[in-house]
């Protein structure tokens, strides 16, 4: 089971942007601990970060027939990105959509995410813990529906 | 470790209420493959489901002292109950919040949730896989903060 | 053909409470009419009072496989219980939700009721004809379409 | 006892016009199932149906001193309609504002009805049975107040 | 100098209409004293009622080439006409809404009138001394800028 | 293949109303711009024009059975008029929704159309090549679908 | 008959100010222009301008007992005071609210007056003519009430 | 005299939930000092502390005839309980509502108080002294109005 | 103690205006009651009445150093007032904010005070009453936080 | 004359992206059947497709100079950017928007476009048969306006 | 070239009022410095500060020809002045809007001011270095454009 | 001391775009004008312009380590881009967004800036001297704070 996961914008910063939202750990740190998750779990990752709203519109459709889902952290995008939402429907694969801290419980424009409403299921609000919880939802969603 | 979990209004009827939406799992399936996903964690569960907002209120404050974490699924309370909300916050301990069907997906009024707001994190979209990864995530979170 | 009948908060009050609005009517000079009315129709009651919206949930619940449809006066939880609309949609029978005065010609946020949007259908602004009416709907419906 | 019903636009075609929204009976069906309940309650009705706003407020005025009351199907008049809201605030006898399905379950425009504002009370959800039950609501509020 | 004046839906009711909001005149006291307003300014008053959106319509097309000016009082189509205010300026010459109550110190939605927008002022809020303000507004404005 | 054409309100005055947002074009030109249209196209045109909103319905109504399509500039309807949308989607042909203006870019109650709900389609902007265009959308529609 | 008029912040550069919307008379020969009016009806004015939200409250309050009416163009406190309006309420005897230009036909927030909500009603949108017309209204309204 | 005392949701967590936000005072300490202003007053409080909404709404009607008034800290369901409203309305005494922290100004939802609506006044800002005041407010209304 | 008093706006007519509203008692009785209060509890008032914002404004900087709280009724600048807000704010003495009437239970846009966002807290709806019971809760707040 | 057209995001995976909303027809298919429309009314087409917002500018800021026109299908970009509707502005040339589905007959958000407000105007819901269309509007509005 | 500088309400405290919002220097600080760069760019000031809109208001038509553009702080005023609003579109001069703090990164009713509306341009959130930019930009738009 | 400067999309056209919105001056002058600015305060420059959201993104990363501060235009992304809002508040430096219009003078959803809620201030509405005071301000704050 192949699993693509995209870091949205700003995320190459994690760590030494506003740490005390955001945690200490760099995306360095982040991938590996994901790595790990994915191997107990028997899922191979495909990793990217990208600035580009339009590359994770490419990076989406260039997994179809390629991965069996996606972890797709939006960041900003989340919040406007039509575009992002439709390749989100328009892949057929599951695409969950996370956030490090909870986008509930900041600025009320936090809470409405655009993208989410076209994703399988989200996960919010557990910094790192949050892609390792969404590889564990995917994993059982696949498997036991 | 141990884990209180509230099952809200209306999931007692889990698995014969719209289906199409919100799978055909049973509560007590449901409730069998959380204990299972608990232990292999090594966590213990204290589960409950109530139809009463007062109810939700006091079973979390019998957690403080007495669990590490909870896990709940505010239903319909999710969108209005602030008193939910302001429980959360009080008791000291982190409320993971969780929904079976991705509640940003739906009709607008659902993809707000208030008691979101004061919530650690949220797991929505997955079915019952929303429990089991609210579980890693709490367990992740705890050890690796 | 059985039908449950359950009046919300406040309807206790009933005849003492803003006369002007609710008219002088008891509680009890309401269930008398409406018992005559359901005789007549060759339907039996089964009438309940409570100020919980937990109660509701659970009377709703309780009609399952025993009414053939029923009677709600939500009262005040009609503007935000998000509960027990999924209440309503969840028992798989028809509800018929009824005010005594008209909810939408009173202050804006009465027109706006969150239950009705769940129920089979409404009547409001007859008083305790409301409730009369609201039985030859059910039976109408039931057996006419 | 004589009551007015004006069926309003686009009701010529029922039957016809999204069965599966508003039922397979034409409007004669309707009338004719309306008629006789109206026979065995001792009322007359004057039945008419029109695409005219303004015709609606006419024939309002019309039933000044020749009607006990009226049952009104606005149809998409009553979303917007302020001048069929004056109307029936004006012509000075009950006037009954019913619909064949439940304004509240659909569209969020629909729940909204202005011309409801001004009526006695209001009947919806119920197909052809809306109409019955307003008989009997309007003959129940008349002898009983 | 010659002035179309429309009076719009319900007006024919006049004085029999909620006489505490709109005054015991009826609409021939109405126009009797408008004659008499208009002959001691030297105008010649065209006056019409209906209860048509699309006749109010007409009748100022009709005004084309014929008056100076009119002064319409649109009732409850204030409130949403965006055909009427088209009229209002497609006609070329001044037009002027009238009401007879205040509608800023009413419901909230009878203080934005559509209409108004494309009027060329209002006079609002002196019963049938709306209509006599108005026609020496008019005059005054013609001969004076 | 024949088609409807409905001029709605006030657009007997084009080419006189407003000609920098309408243009110099009267209708009578439109209408024989859009004949020649047609007759290259093989469709033959049944066109009206009316400032009721009523005989809009009706002539929607009057196309059932007679025509393959329609063309219509509600006017000012178009912002408000849900009897008409209703109409839209009772016919059971296509209906095409045009406008001389780009109401995407006046005034921002103009935007928004409801009317445009209920169409098979929209063409706006074109002055009187909307409506040609729109011819060309509802012949190609229905030969290539 | 005493009637209180006063012109309200920056009305004092009427005539150099924006001309194309608020005319190019001076407030000098628009006061001329109403003691002229006034004069010919019997009523005396009483003449103010003022920059101060504060002075309008103190020139109202020094109306009573002196004055039958007033006329006051709040001018841009309109939209926003509270204040005034509840002196309107406040004083016992009628005001008339005035604007030069139509204040529905311009930016959406000028068609809002909180002021007018308490004022006896409105004239607005014929230049000097609206104070002339308010003049005419005021007298025709206390002598025929 | 005698006065109802209720404490809603989450009270009874006072002194150790939020202590900045709500103080470091527990309910016990509370209470004290209320029993002590009471008595000065000549005043015998009835205090209760509950979850549940039904229950508020059960202890109001349960003074009816027995108290002279209440105060009543709705807590989180002071801002969507329209039955609690109901019930401040049903009653008859005067029910005052307050609130340690200043609703108005934290979030903004929390300045929008919907059983504020339906109480006799409000007091809020001040701690534990909300109570005292509350007192004082209800024994001087009551015997100077 | 020394504690500033503001009337604001328009209550210098306390007594005569609207007194079904705002009681009979004139503002002179109103600063008897209140320096009685204050005597009893060793607080001496400085008492002023304006209707100038700014003087408001004035009236709070000048109470820096000299006294320990202020007690200020806003009247209708409670609604818009930033200005006298961050006055609240800068000036370093808790405010306490008292209407007569209660805010919340009147028109919407009284609900809403932006004033109250800054004050230290807020009594409301006990007509002079508010006023003693703010006296109360400053001297309690101060003495025994 | 020559023609620039742009396809936006996600367009690549037409005919196999949701095929019941934007039918069957691939990218290809349509270019062709808009080649061979193009051909028969003497236009030549420069066809792009990209994923980038950026891009979409840059196309359009190169069609200076070089093209009469441009058709635009922005996607997921016409509801929010802001950038490009500048573009549409800045070039000189008419843009013509187009969509393959209704955006008015889906979800709210989607008939709301922002880049139509800088169109010249907009052909919507007819399947490829938009873009022929548009090229009709174009051909016709550029040669007889 | 003169300039007149208005500092709104509550500057008077600047350096003693929230310091970590306003800086530490006072307005006598502010003055100082602002002369100093005025003087070094051949610019003279004329200072004032006040409570009072309508005082903000006579300042500015003092300086109809007399300054070459002013500086004004409107503070609160910012929020809801449409009187200053129209002073600044009134006096002829350009007017600069400053703000101490950035009020686009505040409370959201910080980021909307309506005096704004009407400036010649905006300089928000450099402290004292607002003030300094604002005079740059006077200049260099004076002198270059 | 170094500054980034980053124009955003369409910039490119300046003094070809809309010329009576953005003034004659082409980009070359604007940043001719600014290097000359820049060099008189000892400031060197490194000027980008892009269409491209991702690129601004990268642009400012890039600053970091290298830039003492920024100053952006972004262009029509100022009104929506939450991710170049978080850019600004990730890089540490502060970043100064610049407008040549005055955003708050023109159409409403202009005047919110999304990016500039995380700017450290803003300089809009004097064309190319935005820019110029933007270095003033940079220069000032980061000195004499």
């Amino acid at each position: 089971m192949k699993v693509l996961v995209v870091h949205g914008p700003n995320l190459n910063l994690l760590g030494r942007r506003e740490p005390d939202v955001y945690g200490t750990k760099t995306l360095d740190d982040l991938n590996r601990r994901l790595n790990e998750a994915a191997a107990s779990l028997g899922i191979t990752l495909d990793i990217h970060q990208t600035q580009h709203e339009g590359e994770i519109i490419e990076l989406l459709h260039g997994g179809i027939g390629a991965v069996s889902g996606a972890i797709v952290n939006p960041g900003g995008y989340a919040h406007t990105s039509r575009a992002i939402a439709d390749a989100f429907r328009a892949v057929g694969y599951p695409v969950v959509e996370v956030h490090l801290s909870n986008i509930h419980g900041r600025e009320p424009w936090r809470a409405r995410s655009v993208t989410a409403e076209a994703a399988a299921g989200v996960v919010t609000g557990f910094e790192h813990a949050s892609y390792v919880a969404a590889l564990h939802a995917l994993k059982t969603l696949t498997e036991e529906r």
